[in-house]
């Protein structure tokens, strides 16, 4: 006998008991369990009267509680702890049911479910969930990957339950199949790295080379955030440096330990770009700025190293900063298109390597809200591959080329200052770099060519006809066919 | 019966061959074994003279020629025929037996085989080796890992065929337990590839920013390997450079085409250090922009791309350009020196983490000879050791803090210039950025930090008290204990 749910939630922490209830909300019939069932109860006794919660106390009853096909949700710690609730339930389940993971699981994890339980005739959907607790809550953005017809029955109350752009459609979309959806996600978090280090860059210049005090830069991100880098990232950067501690009466910014914490999925971003020989240099150097910044041994060390005087910093005078001020506005957009173009060619070289057909334009569109990366910006994507869904790069698009044209020469001022004054723009730089290497018409590359072929025979080839060539080094130098 | 061969290679192709000629030239007695006794014949056919071979046609012969406790090494592809030639040879072999892997095994596939083997008293040496062909036969640099028993038989055999530093010391010393002879190799590479990277950049600012011709940039390298750069890569750039292809009469560097190919090892090297939470953005920067160079899709939007004008480039007056190419050797030294740093960090933390009790010093000492980045400059990082062999950081010498202290402003105006002109310097940006970040008393972590918190409940620390906090952002911003 089949139950009244139409969707199941099993681990209610706080991102599924969020999410439960924002099915519940949305009218949705919703059968709870969790492992230790006093979470069960206690969700229905604070939020019951929000909708309608069907509590289970174990496995049995949660899937009979659910209609058929059977579509549950799972809401526990990546890696084993989902293997083992997916091999709970796999038993107790029948062909054309859904299993949903909620989690922050690896895409290659997902593969190898997703692989497994179709055998079993069961769909297996990771699904990418942003936005946090207050997301799962009110609509995150949503990325599902899985079957096309896991998506019929699941897409809508997915949709429905999502956050919503400022246009109003939802923010979530079938992005492709088996572990598409979790690897779009681990996509957005390595971007939202990228975004962060560059925020961080950019406050760090209007503070030591342009001489404000956070309270002076969280006007100026305010600003910002009415422009083309309206974002939530810009909008809570303004939130966090104006703040003061309550405590000492200084702005908060200063009493806050300057070392950052990472969860992973930004390496993660980085190693499997690496593997697919995709150059993601803004992410890598987000995560490895990170991390500097948690080597306490490595600082103690570089305290005693040389750099410029004091008396070359935050020489600006009123006028000067505040030009300064506009030129770091455009270093952090410019930079912010590399980063997202990066991140674009991962996602587009990851669909043709496992052969998801990825709609970039519509993941750009399903960011728009509920998660951290929501910005005004990801609608020009949108429309970027809009007029062109085969755009090679996002720096082929047109407006996008114009605008950072428009950017360079005060990027280069910006990095240039930077350089000059000692503070680190590793992100701004890298950029820089990226942008300046598709650019050259030739790059000393062929040296690099040209070495391997001294010290190890490795050939090359010629810029002026086919094939793969070898010089005798160590003999009369002459080429050899390699 | 036990035979008479001290040595057994097993692989043939041009590295284990010359790897056996190597030996049979220094008087050990070489077991031959090849897949394709075809091959076994013709070594022996070929450089029978050179020394005392006993050809094996069969595993068993082959095994049945070595003496007690059997030494052999296996010479195959890296990956699945090095387990294949295993599991042929495990079972043949006795307790006490060492089997060398002379590949370029990943060393998390060494830990496991070590492990497997050590089950039945069997050694198991991954072994990295590096020189190349030519450094197989003439004497390589010899990084063996696993057991302290197996290196008192092995070690003064290795000794012997390996190359030898200008001070006559072998470029040979047992690295430490089971995988940490390849997991030293791998470094080993992935520095080799940041100082390539630096080369390449340091060509391209003088010839596009000092406007020099390569015939002269090769003489600027031949005076640089006169002095502190002294090194193979800067040697053989010099080469290179001075090469005109005999075709076309152009330089030889403009004949070669433009993409940098790449094997994987560096690749790996920046994928474990994110795992370890090491900063080699040195090294993948490097790995980056070889990458970046081969995707010629993203290459020919670039060509579109605005950039500074052509009048703005190659400006440079005789002395001036004179002036800019010393600064870039300062600029190349000092991002040379902290590519070795975070290089030689990374060593240090997988000492850390898998128990190795790796001499960092003695690590220099073998790469002066035989590899690819021997230098004059290891001398130095060994000296770094020898005074202190805890040093935190190759920052932390005295010597080398005072080297890149002089070099700084050099360093920095390099940088600068070339975000100005448009030339890309992802390492000479990226080394100077991690210097600066080293240098700095704050770091803007502190924001990235506050961001976390407000998005993600994340908490943070306090620079003035213990513990870990959360402020409120969304009530009334109160803090408290996180």
């Amino acid at each position: 006998m089949a139950g009244t749910a139409q969707i199941g939630v099993t681990g209610l922490a706080v991102m599924g008991r969020n999410l439960a209830r924002n099915f519940a909300r949305n009218g949705y019939t919703v059968a709870l369990h969790n492992r230790t069932a006093s979470r069960t109860h206690d969700l229905v006794e604070q939020f019951g009267s929000e909708g309608s919660f069907v509590p289970a106390e174990t496995a049995e009853e949660f899937v009979a509680a659910l209609e058929r096909p059977r579509r549950l949700i799972i809401m526990v710690k990546a890696g084993d702890p989902t293997d083992a609730v997916i091999d709970e339930f796999a038993p107790l389940l029948e062909p054309g049911d859904v299993i949903i993971d909620g989690g922050n699981a690896h895409y290659a994890d997902t593969r190898r479910r997703e692989a497994k339980l179709r055998e079993q005739g069961i769909h297996f959907v990771g699904t990418g969930i942003s936005g946090g607790e207050e997301g799962a809550l009110n609509g995150p953005s949503i990325m599902p990957g899985g079957s096309d017809e896991s998506y019929q029955s699941l897409g809508p109350m997915l949709e429905k339950i999502s956050a919503k752009a400022a246009d109003g459609s939802p923010c979530c979309t079938h992005i492709g199949a088996d572990g598409a959806g979790h690897f779009v996600k681990m996509v957005h978090n390595g971007i939202e790295y990228a975004d962060m280090q560059l925020i961080a860059e950019a406050y760090d210049l209007l503070r030591h080379a342009a001489g404000y005090e956070p309270a002076k830069i969280a006007e100026i991100f305010r600003g910002w955030n009415t422009g083309r880098l309206d974002s939530y990232l810009i909008e809570i950067t303004a939130e966090v440096l104006a703040h003061v501690d309550a405590d000492t009466g200084r702005p908060f910014v200063d009493v806050v330990l300057d070392q950052a914490e990472q969860k992973g999925t930004g390496r993660w971003t980085v190693q499997i770009a690496l593997d697919l020989g995709v150059p993601v240099s803004g992410i890598a150097e987000a995560v490895f700025a990170r991390s500097v910044s948690g080597h306490t041994d490595l600082r103690a060390v570089g305290a005693s190293l040389a750099g410029p005087s004091p008396a070359d910093v935050g020489a600006l005078d009123a006028d000067d900063a505040e030009r300064f001020a506009a030129q770091v506005e455009q270093a952090l957009y410019a930079s912010k298109v590399v980063s997202y173009t990066q991140g674009f060619h991962q996602m587009q070289a990851a669909g043709a390597e496992y052969g998801w057909t990825l709609d970039l334009g519509a993941i750009a569109g399903i960011w728009r809200g509920g998660c951290i990366i929501r910005a005004a910006f990801l609608d020009r994507i949108t429309a970027a591959y809009a007029k062109d869904a085969a755009l090679p790069s996002l720096l082929a698009d047109e407006q996008f080329a114009a605008e950072i044209g428009a950017a360079q020469d005060a990027w280069r001022a910006v990095v240039s200052t930077a350089a000059r004054l000692g503070i680190p723009v590793p992100g701004f730089s890298t950029a820089l770099a990226y942008y300046d290497a598709l650019r050259a018409p030739r790059l000393p590359a062929a040296l690099t060519q040209g070495q391997r072929d001294f010290f190890g025979a490795h050939t090359y080839r010629r810029v002026d006809r086919e094939g793969s060539f070898h010089t005798l080094w160590s003999e009369d130098r002459s080429e050899v066919q390699g």
